[in-house]
């Protein structure tokens, strides 16, 4: 595929993309691209969507069918009621679509595709989050625990989930604990003499809250208790039973007080409610007992020892939940960049120029700057979401195919799915406040038009809003991230309350980074080399300056908690705690690595000399070089990069958003948006020559 | 007033907080402030109020008794017309108190007094947006464009704006055009046989869009067309016609199409639509005449000889506005705040130096963080603020005295007006920014609770996304700064085309900085001794560092755009256009300068060792510091701070946070709050101990 030939223009703009990144770093930067042609080619869509959909694009053309429907769109407008209903009516839609469930275990009659589950939610989430949302809770989550933590004894309620016969809730989150899920307040307490488990809700704190499908059309719930048995006046931990909560008719069940959360900041179609058990009673078998079960007699036995690590394996449940919201995060955001970027190729305003004819918004710089930076990162972060995918993908086959015992795994194993659990924490809390920034900017850049609900943007916005918070709290998961960096993967995070967390800090990293996995991950701390090597253009010196920042930030983190070893557990905490803000960045800069990484992997499986590779390499620095420059700060404190060097940086984010902006569009059509989200009033009102 | 006397642990405290500044400077900070006593002194409230009230006390404190009103409260669910219906109710509310209008001008029987709309919209938009923007729409926009443009022949006008007999609309805002309003569509032609004016759309983008009141209740429209006379086939620019739009019945007037912009993202309460017109009708005398008329034959006579100059004096109504919009954005950015901090005060979540008792999330380094650095800006927000009304007091006051015509200005009050049009910008722009990104920051900080609306703060927050827009959008209003700054306040904005822009342009910049007004400004650039020099604790040097960098970026920015005036316009449009970032960042560093100087300015006016006094110097500190922070980055570029600096500056405003933090509900308990705000489910359920 050969390129057009470059006009006059190009020359000239290629010259200043050349001088000005030259002369201001006074420290030549060789290699840098040139700029791309001012006329897209529009044969780059394909090679993108391509690279974009990975190995999942079947299954999304197929999906795409699906949601290119208006009756999906979100409803706004009516009663709760209503528009609760209405959703309903739109997940029984996805149900008989039959793809999502396909992410069930083979054990319920689904294939073990992890990509049938989160796909569905990257593009529901493209069209309508409620009905993304309330689908991942019948399906991921409530239908998910019970996939996850059952057995053959559930495959009935599996099934329910699947077909929509047992609408179901996920009721993990209490008043009084949400992000503290160890400290989960509800009892069930086995009754040898009826073989029963009795729920009960013991403390005000101790109600179910926030709770999807809770409010109006949950019948089931798969709640999480302490777990008592006879034997003991202690917790066996938090386990997972089936509770019926409503009868069919909608009255609650005996014994059970549902209540409406009512009207919240989006998500309007999804029932979040509360849930208090008085005393309530299910039959033994209702326990999930794939890790632990109660006998007749009360006997408790389970094949996993440790009470921590039996926590967290259930736990487990909720990585799937971690890959499903940040794909919805990302493909929410991804629909926000091209109504966004679509506006701005015919939305005018001011004339500059050429007198007589406004500019259209995307020739200006700032422009330019607010969607192309963002653009850059969700290409960033879809490349890490299908590594990840794949990665869990693996995981699942293994345990389908019986090659790998959850509960009693291989240390190699343990490392593993501490890395993905990580891995995915930081996905998650990546896309969550992505989404947020972008959708926010998206809006903003449409001006008035931004705000009208026809226009889409702000519904999206206020329903991905709540992203940050559920599945894990961005600012928890961005500490779990941290705690498992520190500790090297080598505990569970159960062990990781402040004061454990000192006590398990790995003393050299160096072990640690020989052990994780990931591509041309060059182990040895180069940072004192990377101030003078290398073009900033280069893929390698990208990933050594985001790199050598992980390091240092690692390895000044590990120095600053390694001192609160020898302390009493509140001194401790304090250290800790004055070191939360390094926790959180050693998070980030984890992440910012990874995801540079995964730009520059991708960028060869694209077709050598194709418009498509060079209009992606073109991302990649810039999503590489807007890494830089965010820290330019950190870089310049710890003399990784000289104020030349920075300055050439800086330099060169501009020239590439004035690079790529003609080709702005070609970047989000490859995002394949259903062409009924496109349809926007604005899209046709927006221009200013409007007659 | 005394202080309570340190405990041992502040003891502890207060050297952590000089080790870490000291050491990690390499530098020592002298003069750097020892930790608060960990238990506050409640007497700092009242002290802390009358400093943000300010000149406007007594006004603020009748506005809330009326706002403390559980009415007023917005309401989120029902049909649009029902809560368009019950927002109109709540705008009769504030009607009948009365206060609002004492903002009109003698003339109308008004008392001419800016505090009494700028301070009613602000304590409204601590309890309902939509009633605040609705009252803004009636009272500030239709109102006082009357106000402001209109003469004795209108008001019968004014008064029914005030009174509510005639409710209307703003009408300047077209599809077409929104920021580039001097090229508005809408033609207003006389017709000297009738003696009337021609109201028309003629072109699809002409049609008047997102208007206030214009879905449902308004009848009148303050309509903004270009104006034409039979003298000649050009318009005479853009000029303010009264047009009915509607009959008392609701139907539409003759000629007039309205239509419904229906759900928008927030502001539900306020009835936004579109107006067209087919030739209407108007009388002559319906023209807002005080600066421009037509006589009954046609002739056009006006007291401004340029038309750009006439243009900007007719747009002068603005600034009020933004003065408006950036107050209400504040106010809700100060409500949102207290919820956060009082929900930060009670809610627990994760044991840590404490087996048996939770932590209050507070309690925690990043907590603290995302909240109170937030809070010293919403405080440096606030004192800018009163500066700023109390200027525009002395305006007004001398313009109703007759000492200023503002048809024919003196040179100096030109220069004034510039300055005051450029300081309501970056307030507007900044206040806008900072209640998006504050409400979501206290949304989050809130976790599941602040989601649900009956807790306020996803309603706030969504009805503020807007305030980034309208009354000029942000992105625009900081050209606008940078613009004027860049001609030392030379020239009309309307001469700032990117072509104009260069022509004007100052070539040195030393004569603004002597010129402009403003508290302790030294002049001479002294970034070059700012590194060696002065603890970052002194005020001086607080002020010196962030001026640096204004000076500094004003002159880069002045040196791009030079090159630019000996250009053809294609090439200098280009130049401006790649100076676009640059310029904005320039009204940043700008408005950075005169928020950390309006701290300093404060603090003085606090009792000398009273504990408000200390706790406020220490968020004078933490915005200061904070402000060079954010900005380390270029500090180090530049070379104005060594490394060594900034990392005791981090180092200090982590240490200012935690010294902060058990004042935190005290400096909120100052903001004065409506009870009926604060008195929120999640305030009695939201803690851990629900028992
Ligand atoms: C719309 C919606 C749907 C939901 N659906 C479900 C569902 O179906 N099933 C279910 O079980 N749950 C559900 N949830 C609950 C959700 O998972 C919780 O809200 C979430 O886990 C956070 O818990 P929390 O609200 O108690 O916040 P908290 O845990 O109280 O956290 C509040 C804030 O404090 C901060 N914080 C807490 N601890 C620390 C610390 N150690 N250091 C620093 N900061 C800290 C957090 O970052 C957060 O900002 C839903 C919530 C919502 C709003
Ligand atoms: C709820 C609501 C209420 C309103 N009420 C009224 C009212 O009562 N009366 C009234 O007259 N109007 C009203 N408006 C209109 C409002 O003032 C306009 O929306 C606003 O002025 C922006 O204009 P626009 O929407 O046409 O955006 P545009 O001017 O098209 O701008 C769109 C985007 O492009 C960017 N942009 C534009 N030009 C440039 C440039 N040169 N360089 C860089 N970026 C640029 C902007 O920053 C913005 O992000 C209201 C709007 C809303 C949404």
């Amino acid at each position: 595929m050969s390129l057009p030939n470059a006009t006059k223009e190009d020359v000239k703009d290629a010259k200043h993309l050349a001088t000005d990144t030259t002369k201001a770093s006074g420290n030549p930067e060789s290699n840098q691209p040139s700029v791309l042609p001012s006329t897209p080619d529009v044969n780059a869509v394909e090679d993108l969507a391509d690279l974009l959909d990975g190995p999942f694009k079947e299954r999304k053309e197929a999906l795409r069918e699906l949601i290119n429907d208006p009756f999906l769109l979100p409803r706004v407008e009516g009663t709760l009621d209503e528009i609760r209903a209405d959703n309903l009516e739109k997940v029984k839609i996805v149900a008989e679509n039959g793809r999502i469930q396909e992410s069930f275990s083979p054990l319920n009659g689904g294939q073990g595709q992890v990509s049938a589950g989160v796909s569905s939610l990257e593009l529901l989430a493209q069209v309508n989050n409620s009905t993304c949302i309330k689908s991942g809770v019948q399906f991921g989550l409530w239908g998910g625990a019970i996939d996850a933590l059952g057995t053959e004894r559930h495959i009935e309620f599996a099934k329910g989930a699947m077909d929509l016969s047992k609408l179901g809730c996920f009721a993990m989150t209490e008043m009084g604990h949400g992000s503290n899920v160890q400290q989960l307040e509800t009892t069930a307490t086995y009754d040898p003499e009826t073989q029963e488990f009795v729920i009960n809700s013991p403390t005000p704190g101790s109600k179910k809250a926030y709770i999807g499908n809770a409010a109006r059309d949950g019948r089931w719930a798969a709640v999480f208790a302490q777990l008592y048995t006879p034997d003991s006046d202690e917790s066996k931990g938090v386990h997972c039973i089936i509770v019926r909560i409503r009868e069919e008719d909608g009255t609650d069940a005996p014994g059970v007080t549902t209540s409406d959360h009512g009207h919240k900041g989006g998500l309007l179609g999804v029932d979040n409610g509360m849930i208090t058990f008085d005393h309530v009673r299910v039959p033994r078998e209702n326990l999930l007992n794939r890790f632990a079960d109660v006998a007749e007699d009360g006997t408790y036995s389970s094949s996993i020892d440790s009470m921590n690590r039996r926590f967290f394996t259930m736990l487990g449940t909720l990585v799937r939940g971690r890959l499903g919201v940040g794909a919805s995060a990302a493909g929410a955001t991804r629909a926000g960049l091209a109504l966004a970027v679509k506006y701005a190729n015919i939305r005018r305003q001011f004339e500059a120029g050429d007198p007589g004819q406004e500019e259209r918004l995307i020739d200006y710089r700032q422009h330019r700057r607010r969607l192309l930076i963002p653009l850059a990162k969700s290409y960033a972060l879809a490349m890490f979401q299908n590594n990840l995918l794949e990665r869990f993908q693996e995981y699942t086959d293994a345990v389908n195919a019986g090659e790998w015992d959850p509960a009693n795994p291989t240390e190699q194993q343990s490392f593993a799915s501490r890395e993905t659990e990580t891995l995915a924490a930081f996905f998650k809390s990546a896309t969550a406040t992505h989404a947020n920034e972008t959708l926010q900017e998206c809006r903003e850049a449409c001006g008035g038009a931004g705000y009208m609900s026809e226009n889409l943007l702000t519904t999206f916005r206020a329903d991905v809003d709540i992203f940050t918070t559920f599945e894990g709290d961005d600012t928890i998961l961005r500490q779990l991230v941290g705690k498992n960096l520190l500790t090297a993967y080598g505990k569970e995070m159960s062990e990781m309350s402040p004061f454990g967390m000192a006590k398990y800090v790995v003393s050299n990293i160096g072990d640690f980074l020989t052990r994780r996995s990931g591509i041309a991950a060059s182990v040895q701390s180069i940072s004192d080399r990377v101030a003078g090597t290398g073009s900033l253009f280069d893929a390698e010196t990208q990933l050594r300056v985001v790199q050598s920042r992980e390091e240092h930030v690692l390895n000044s983190l590990v120095r600053r908690v390694q001192v609160a070893r020898k302390m009493d557990r509140k001194d401790a905490a304090k250290v800790i705690n004055r070191a939360q803000d390094h926790l959180l960045e050693t998070a980030i800069a984890y992440g910012d690595r990874m995801l540079v990484q995964s730009m520059i992997d991708a960028e060869d499986r694209l077709p050598e000399n194709s418009p498509a590779r060079q209009v992606f390499e073109q991302l990649r620095h810039l999503f590489a070089l807007e890494t830089i420059v965010k820290n330019a700060d950190w870089y310049q404190e710890h003399g990784v990069l000289p104020a030349g060097r920075v300055k050439a940086a800086k330099a060169a984010v501009n020239d590439l958003v004035d690079s790529l902006a003609p080709w702005s569009e070609v970047l989000v059509d490859a995002f394949k948006i259903p062409q009924v989200v496109l349809d926007r009033p604005m899209m046709v009102n927006g221009g200013t020559d409007l007659s």
